[in-house]
């Protein structure tokens, strides 16, 4: 029965900017390889898997991923790994997804994942997929919550209705998604217990999502209506034309707002299973092993009377002396050194590379 | 007439470990260009090359440099640009060259000069040569004073007999060569008014000093009488036998420290010539010009609120974000990073990737 399986939608247009000189256009983030052999993206389809045959996994990207991405991931079908024509947030890219899956199978149930996160324990994740698809397949619009463990800044919330008992392990209703918070606020959600981080996974019917498009975004949804039939010969021309037209808007606050304010959303409480966004080098510097001294090194170096060092190198020796707490990225064209509590800031010095017009280095 | 101009015998036969990364076997100190198109060792020949003829220019090195440094110094007669056959410091290499100069021009005067340190003014250093050397001509062993400016730990100091008048100018009487002092005793140095910056620049006729050699270092002394005439064909097999035998030992503590004691050394005050010994990365930091922010840059960089760094890179592009007081020097196979401060000890991470047998790096 093809209704039965579920399928996966893995996001993965994302430049993370912010792993530069590592990540360029064509060696994003989610294509990086920052923890063992397999890249991000790489790991996001095996933790699927069990679950989502690789005829099922569906990915959209951008032109100058989607070669790299079609030789990382071979059993995904080639015709399943889009390029996006252009960059347009989450919304029209899920929309399109939809729009898809729904022509090809009426009763399609789709997860959404992002590329380019970590889960530490994927066998806990593997167990909370199946209600997860269950609850989409019942109507619901579904998103994943994960306990928070810190007052984190850098992460979205999703607050229940008030009075939830979020200790049932049920599905919850969503009151709102909250924007990156201040240390404040973060500090109030966290002491509140009413608040889940959004790690970016939905869950929803390909035809309940398209209901919501119409509703929230009527722009986008029949934009996206124009499209004429998967895999025919007028379809990439025609998504050329029809997809820059559409809104440059996340899902989170074009469909997903609205429709946890009309009580149609619900939050599907995820426990602590090792999820991190990997947000900057110093989250990669966080997730590795560390020596004694606090430092996490890959590849050849020379350490003296140096702490909570990161290293990233092709193979060169590095040497340090006397040094702490740095970012240290050496690639063949170019080379970062950055003070480590300050690693969310590389995305500004490659707006100044882009200001400055060294497309060689991006 | 042949005695009527100097000799120069400029020393390139030191390493540079402190220079790491960019110094190595075939590329020491001397050789390298840190500032502008020159290297060391070239603007040490330039320098000269006003007062003493390329002809009369010599240089001992060894066999892993010979051949670059005849490459930076095409107008030397080659076979004036001699390899020692062993590291024997000074002393011997100095009575080696006193040794050839005297058998073929038994009135030679020769000026010792390092090839490895900086001279900020050298037109005044060009007029102090003619009277150095012609107190050398008169018999003298004489060595160039500089008049210290701060209590620097990192070089050797001369002290004057007591009662000399150091402003008169003249030549005076040295009491005894100290070796590089702790910070309360160059604080001593200083405040006493006594003492001269030792520069290990040297004046006196070739037979001269071999009779000082023959005096205090009788050993090397009768060793190297034994070499055959300079340019006959069994010289360098003789020269490899013979020089390592030679005593171990630096010319100030063989030569020039019992000369002293026994009043033959005379001081020729240089006053303030801009000389500096380029000791470490952060002497060549401070040798440079700086921007605002106290950074000094060869090479591709981005910088975004990071001071006091240095970077010498090979045309990558170096990104700071963040830092502040860092050596940072990127080569083909290694890259090092280091505290500023802390330059001084680079050459003890050189010591470990020789116990590692990591001679492909050094």
């Amino acid at each position: 029965m093809a209704s039965a399986a579920p399928y996966a939608l893995i996001l993965a247009g994302g430049r993370g900017a912010r792993f530069w000189p590592r990540s360029r256009r064509r060696s994003a983030k989610q294509v990086l390889r920052f923890f063992g052999e397999r890249s991000l993206i790489q790991q996001t389809f095996d933790r699927l898997v069990p679950l989502v045959p690789p005829q099922r996994v569906w990915v959209l990207t951008n032109e100058h991923l989607q070669a790299e991405i079609a030789s990382q991931l071979p059993r995904v079908p080639r015709r399943q790994i889009l390029a996006e024509p252009a960059q347009r947030n989450t919304a029209p890219a899920i929309g399109l997804a939809a729009q898809i899956l729904e022509s090809l199978d009426p009763e399609a149930v789709m997860g959404v994942f992002p590329s380019d996160h970590v889960i530490g324990k994927p066998r806990d994740f593997l167990r909370l997929l199946k209600p997860a698809f269950q609850a989409a397949r019942q109507g619901r619009m579904a998103v994943l919550g994960i306990q928070p463990r810190w007052p984190e800044t850098g992460y979205g919330y999703i607050q229940l209705l008030k009075g939830s008992n979020k200790k049932s392990g049920a599905l919850q209703p969503v009151q709102k998604f909250q924007e990156k918070p201040d240390q404040k606020t973060a500090q109030r959600y966290l002491r509140s217990g009413n608040f889940y981080w959004n790690a970016g996974m939905f869950f929803w019917r390909a035809s309940v999502l398209l209901d919501a498009l119409r509703r929230y975004l009527p722009k986008t949804a029949s934009l996206l209506a124009t499209l004429p039939r998967f895999g025919s010969r007028s379809f990439s021309d025609r998504l050329g034309e029809v997809f820059p037209l559409c809104e440059n808007i996340s899902i989170d606050y074009a469909v997903l707002q609205p429709a946890a304010a009309d009580k149609r959303v619900v939050v599907f409480p995820a426990g602590d299973i090792g999820w991190n966004d990997v947000g900057s080098w110093n989250a990669v510097y966080e997730l590795h092993r560390r020596d004694p001294n606090g430092n996490a090194l890959r590849g050849d170096s020379l350490i003296h009377d140096s702490t909570g060092v990161y290293v990233d190198s092709d193979g060169k020796l590095v040497a340090l002396l006397g040094v702490k707490d740095l970012i240290v990225v050496d690639t063949p064209d170019a080379l970062l050194i950055a003070d480590r509590r300050r690693a969310q800031q590389v995305g500004d010095l490659v707006k100044r590379l882009e200001t400055a017009g060294r497309h060689d280095l991006l």
